[in-house]
């Protein structure tokens, strides 16, 4: 709920480990560029396949439905969606969720909007995505 | 190539259908919120079932790859992902892409980076996706 959304709290989720056949019929289906799809092309382009910036979007949104429940009601929008470094086959990822704003709505007291900031990070505590979030959110308790 | 994209031209894509089944398959993967899934928790919420904004970026990706092909090397991040309207089963969207801004890598002579805006609109005329994209392209020319 928005009362616990508190800016400058975070939490870091379970570890998720790519694998390489559903990046690649994610990336067959979704954004064919042949190093998404191609070993070969993958490997002289950038050392290895690499996943479709999509596809880190996917992953980030997956991991956000293993945290706990959360009551919220629809993303308004990204800002600053940024593709760090390449995201590879056999990466071990998590996600880091920062809040990072809050205000009540100033028309529905029983809403507010929240802004806050996803990361997904690499073994290596590399962050390979990031974007801000701002959500609309229930609050527990309407206020009076 | 970098040169072709001049800021102010616009190019609308061909349109798309949204197929109701492949829709519910993709959300119960990635974002399996009732009403991306569940036909009578759809209707409750917002009048039929919903596509997830992931599932938007992903009918824009594929709507990229039907365009004359572009020297593009990568995307560098995306702003103002904005999520305005529905997308619903049914509904048949193009893409249209418009050049906003340009400029050579002060790096690089033979690339350049384009910011553009890629916009999902739907049958009745309406933006359902919109985001700026900032990327890296070839130039035709390196310059001397």
């Amino acid at each position: 709920h928005f009362e616990d959304m508190v800016p400058g709290h975070r939490l870091d989720g379970e570890r998720h480990t790519i694998d390489r056949d559903e990046l690649v019929a994610f990336a067959r289906v979704w954004d064919p560029l042949p190093f998404h799809v191609d070993e070969r092309a993958g490997v002289a382009a950038f050392g290895s396949l690499t996943a479709p910036g999509l596809y880190m979007l996917a992953v980030k949104q997956r991991l956000i439905h293993r945290l706990p429940r959360q009551a919220v009601i629809a993303s308004l929008g990204y800002d600053e969606v940024r593709f760090h470094r390449p995201l590879r086959p056999g990466d071990t990822v998590f996600l880091r969720t920062e809040w990072v704003e809050r205000r009540p709505s100033g028309s529905r007291p029983d809403r507010g909007v929240v802004t806050l900031r996803f990361s997904l990070i690499n073994q290596a505590d590399e962050v390979v995505l990031s974007h801000l979030d701002t959500i609309l959110v229930r609050r527990r308790e309407a206020a009076g």
